[in-house]
């Protein structure tokens, strides 16, 4: 589409160091620059291609525009304002309206007229879809999901039945909503299964990675709140409860009935034992293994960082020696005190 | 439906302390109990909900009865009792028959005139699929795959070639079951691939979680038998064998040819690699890795809870130090023998 | 179909000790040894199993040869030597050509005339399918995807718009190629989306395991390089690179903008951080968190293997007690020094 660099500083609220009508078309990063594209600082590992950049202009903090060979536009906050810009050159188009006509819609369902439902796509019946949301192809909607207004479902997506979703979510391929719970109980050895008869509700604004899955309420709902973001492949146990505005990279598995905080940010890999509690504000680097209620917010870890393999078996040797260790320095210390 | 609590407890076998002809119409939880609803009390987590809850009744073992403040169901283990009431009051009801007329079924396949075949499904050539059965929304299944009776696909589940399903499966979305094994062999620095030509067998009264992937055997079968429970995401490599009743939860990652026991519990996002046995009866606990056969029955760990990060950091620098820490308090005890 | 053991012996370029007009049919198993079936032995462990094989024929190396009851193929390597033997047996045939009629193919789409596109499958406009390429039941390929020739997409694959496959591709079910990357940007709480514009580009003779996802690029592509083997499950983030002839195995995490050499292997579940580059030829042991570059070829490892879970507690106090531990045994040495 193209927009002036001028326009651009406006509608982010920046000062601009360069020609205001050099034309801005795409974006680009700093190694990669080309003329009519955009590109930021945001990660000082990057800093090194600044000098270098061919970019059209680059948005940065103030303390980094000397470095900057080209236009430069300043931002508090580099990254932030780099989604605003990029959102401004990339919007999000409106999908066409209409049901392809190789869809499956059962009579009793409800899809709005300005809602796109595309190839092979089932929607069962009871099922209520909202003004200018895109059933992406080959989407399931079982038996009386909603999904709200604006939501985009990319493809492939298998919604179970009564699965509630709200406004201007993302989903991508590959995600599983709405099934069962892992709820069995042990009668003498043999697994007896629990009917899993709660929903799951996901709020406004999330988005939800590729191959992710939420399960569905033991008895009462599973609860993603407005706002928050996970990634690909992350396991949603029943019955847990995600705060507003958390952030939650990929590949993480939480069990049943946890209970996490507003704006956390977990890493990628980590794991969540079930009925615990996680404070607002927690971060958990990757890998971590959390298996109690984190009360305060802070940085925790358990994440083991990778060694040459011939140190590190050194180190599990000793490991296993470490409870011996500590019993023979505290007699040293014993023997030497007298 | 709704059911007389006397009719409920007569069901189970339970002493009923409380008026028999209450009708109850659902589950409920301790904290969210509503009139005719039936709750239970198992994880003593939720103990402290008791003594203020309006369900109906509560299934608890005869120690809490005298907290209950309501109608009791005295059971040896209330989370079994729990799961037959709920099973009773949520019947899985007996799928419609027939074929949706969207759905692509081969002339060579045989589906039975009770089992139901949902929209967009594709039954290839050679499939059999048994009485009662349902094949939801969605499902793939490849040429020469046999499912048995009462078994149910919710939806959008892949069947590789050849797979084999026994009798009341569950099954739910985005599970894929006989893909390829990883079997590669290295010549000079290029992979070459080892065609997988085994099959896969599930036996009767499995379960298997949303996105679960379990891959075809290189030549002989990768078997899951009768009884065995797996949640979400969980990876089963080739020719891995897992024995009846163990349940595995999210996120368990079991490499190629390991051989699991019977009645084995194994936690979230455990790591078991390849070619290795677990005997009967063991349980492991979330995140641990199993690089060896496990011999006797019992309860191993090897994940590591969090703490805060400062104080893991601190915890790393010193687990590289650890071996030489060894060998000086070794020099401290030689030191102090002279 | 039949091979004699003496066309295969020539195939392979092995000697062949044993009846040259012998015929095998299938692959086998040294403990389940058919008459007309061919073994091998490659991992030791399956040695014990050579004296007693009833296999028609086996493919070891010479210093096996005289525990072998059987005819014998000598091979430098038996487990490449099988690979090569396996695929002899069990050659991947051609796919019939053409398009199933329930497919939904948009005009504006360009699939060779030589290609097979199966049931329920959706090409969206734009879309390239090369000569002799399968695309399996209920694929979905948006806008603009190009796939090679002879490249095989099983069943049930999404590809997002614009995802670029190369030659003799092989994509085993669930797999999600194109998904947004994880970008967002965190203003004063709230979650600002970055768009992700750039695509994926994955190379010639690459296989990828079921239900693994590769996200698509935030500006630049995410890159698979020529004969990478990814195994199920594995989530690699945007803009990861992996260079040619590296296997990853199950479950394993990549984050966003992690460069990985040629020719590594990297075990199950690992997790490997963004930001960072692995060298050529890294082998990294399962479970293992990579959180730093690794500069120089070799075996790396942080993967804890299980202990009894007694054991293992006492082993996670002490942990907690490292750092003071270390502080008390340097105070022991000052104190024996003086």
């Amino acid at each position: 589409m193209g927009l002036r660099l001028g326009e651009i500083a406006e509608y982010v609220g920046c000062e601009l160091r360069g020609e205001p009508d050099t034309t801005i078309e795409r974006v680009c990063t700093l190694q990669a620059g080309v003329a009519d594209g955009i590109s930021f600082l945001a990660n000082p590992h990057y800093r090194q291609f600044l000098p270098d950049t061919r970019a059209g202009a680059v948005i940065l903090a103030g303390a980094d525009a000397d470095q900057c060979p080209v236009a430069a536009l300043l931002a508090d906050d580099p990254y932030v304002t780099y989604a605003r810009v990029a959102q401004l050159l990339y919007p999000v188009t409106a999908p066409e309206s209409g049901i392809d006509p190789s869809a499956v819609v059962a009579p009793g369902a409800r899809v709005d007229a300005t809602a796109y439902v595309g190839p092979n796509v089932v929607i069962e019946t009871g099922v209520r879809v909202g003004p200018g949301s895109l059933i992406g192809a080959g989407c399931i909607l079982q038996q009386d999901c909603r999904v709200g207004e604006n939501t985009r479902l990319i493809a492939n997506i298998t919604l179970c039945r009564q699965v509630v979703i709200g406004d201007r979510v993302l989903i991508h391929p590959g995600v599983v909503i709405g099934s069962d719970g892992f709820g069995i109980a042990n009668d003498h050895g043999v697994w007896v299964k629990l009917p899993q008869v709660g929903g799951v509700r996901i709020g406004n604004d999330v988005e939800i990675g590729a191959n992710t899955t939420i399960d569905r309420g033991a008895v009462e709902d599973t609860v993603i709140e407005d706002g928050v973001k996970l990634d690909n492949q992350i396991q949603v146990a029943h019955n847990v409860y995600i705060g507003a505005h958390t952030a939650i990279a990929g590949c993480t598995a939480i069990a049943g009935s946890a209970r996490i905080g507003k704006h956390c940010m977990i890493g990628g890999a980590v794991g969540i034992t079930g009925h615990l509690e996680i404070a607002d504000g927690v971060v958990i680097t990757a890998m971590t293994l959390v298996t109690k209620s984190i009360a305060r917010p802070g940085l925790y870890s358990s994440g083991l960082a990778s060694m040459p393999n011939k140190q590190w078996n050194k180190t599990l040797i000793r490991l296993r020696q470490l409870d011996d260790m500590a019993k023979r320095l505290a007699a040293l210390e014993k023997k030497l005190d007298k």
